[in-house]
């Protein structure tokens, strides 16, 4: 395991944390079970505050930090789920949040950041730009940066995510979707601690497979021009998530695009859950991979629901 | 209280189908609870088996008659939810379901009906043709009739919703939408039982408002011609549902169809919960008289999410 992430500090963060996030539910669905010949259990992170898994880090990060530390507010550049988390846990603990976004970022992600009060900067989007932006931003501000995923506590935070979930102890499978992979490493060493014979998988689209090719090349390889409907899921791994998953890991899968879309709706149509196309790149794996999950205790956690809903992927 | 629907009848019920329903679970959420000064705890019925809370019913009925009764499988007629909630309870009980459904029937509520099983009679979308067509099936197969709503049974078996929901019996108001009166009756009779100080309040969309003039007109008015997006909503109350209401209920509220699609967005949008137009009816009464609920504890019952997500209000 890796040094400075013990199970002891996920379980600090749980504890921190618990004031500030739901413990969201764990839902079964008959008909998708028979559809896809697997035992699904469905950890329902889309219900998580703020709408995303993202709030267990953004709040694990700001408050494991001193008054000190924090006296001049936190900062990311983000377009996604950590932007308007973190802007969220701020509001919470009564510090600013300052927000490097593209300025193509949609109006509902901004409009959201708005609503925790968040202060915004726009910047071109590109990671160059965000990341000189931010640097600014920093130097203005005194603030304190909390990345979305590369950070420690914003590993601890997710690990939190199945605590609960792996309860039972007995699944056979836990996956998650992967992105900077801070839900899938702190999801792998909670789950190698506390059922050792569990196998973690991850799922990811086969248009922004940088962790797939990372991870079975075992040479970190940068996600470039990525492009995949799951707006989650562009980013690069990150340099502390990259050695977790090559030792925790068991499997990474990519999906199709079609088969992300069609298992978001089945989600949408049989669950009642509104989950963003991110979230939906698990089930699609095991539509993808029918023989392989077949009668397997799974669990998989939908990583969010933040999603326009004037633009639906099936409505042209 | 109606001499045929007890509270130990509704017991009853609540332990007969416990192995056929889900226990849904109870949901708030910070930001609607803000925006409307209300302290709402929502009942997600949606999250029911087949899709709605009709499984409680239908479910009732199924279970409660004896294998004689039945040995010729149940029918009803019905265009929605009751149709595919009595096919699901046929087809776990292992007898027939005969549905007869208006030719007009969404090709979505068709499909989940052979889904579970159902035996299809398409007719004219007239009452007088459904029960027309109902009697002709009778004649023909001597199935046992199951009313969607005015049957004590399907009375009951909603009434078990709020068994659970009142448990804490400190709500200072339910509400339920209102069609047939099947939910709501059932929900008056609980509630009144276990929290007698609690309102019981339901609403209806205005342009099928036959409830709320029946009600406070003491004196039963059909539901004729109605026009509201809120399809669950159209049909007349029952002869055993009104009297149950004009005792137990407390006030009906009509809204608006705009008031509805805004509910209903803000559900998905907030909660990440598919809900239909006819459940967002009881948020769109809070929306519409914000003062009247102020800083109230209110439970509302989300009655339902099957919906065609082809076509949704806000994409034209």
């Amino acid at each position: 395991m890796n040094p400075s992430i013990t199970f002891e500090s996920v379980e600090h963060a749980a504890k921190r944390i618990e004031p500030y996030v739901h413990r969201t539910p764990i839902i079964t669905n008959a008909s998708i079970n028979t559809l896809t010949g697997c035992n699904i259990y469905f950890k329902c992170e889309n219900l998580q505050k703020a709408g995303a898994f993202k709030s267990r880090g953004a709040c694990n990060g700001v408050f494991s930090l001193s008054r000190k530390e924090i006296k001049n507010g936190v900062c990311t550049h983000s377009s996604g789920n950590h932007a308007q988390a973190l802007a969220r846990a701020a509001m919470i603990r009564d510090i600013p949040a300052w927000i490097v976004m593209p300025e193509t970022a949609p109006k509902v992600k901004v409009d959201a950041v708005r609503h925790y009060k968040g202060n915004i900067t726009f910047c071109k989007p590109t990671l160059a730009d965000r990341e000189h932006t931010l640097k600014k931003v920093i130097e203005k501000t005194g603030a304190q940066e909390i990345h979305p995923y590369n950070d420690y506590k914003t590993i601890t935070g997710p690990a939190t995510c199945c605590l609960n979930h792996t309860g039972s102890r007995d699944f056979d499978i836990i996956m998650t979707p992967v992105g900077g992979g801070g839900l899938l490493s702190g999801t792998a060493i909670t789950v190698k601690q506390i059922s050792p014979d569990t196998k973690v998988y991850a799922a990811e689209p086969s248009g922004a497979d940088d962790a797939y090719r990372s991870f079975y090349g075992k040479k970190f390889v940068p996600s470039i021009n990525p492009v995949t409907i799951a707006d989650g899921l562009l980013t690069s791994l990150g340099t502390l998530t990259f050695p977790i998953i090559i030792e925790h890991v068991d499997e990474i899968f990519t999906v199709q695009e079609q088969t992300i879309i069609k298992a978001m709706r089945l989600i949408w149509e049989r669950m009642k859950l509104i989950i963003e196309p991110s979230a939906a790149v698990t089930l699609a794996a095991i539509l993808e991979n029918k023989a392989l999950f077949e009668g397997r205790k799974t669990g998989i956690i939908l990583s969010g629901g933040n999603i326009d809903l004037d633009h639906l992927p099936w409505i042209k």
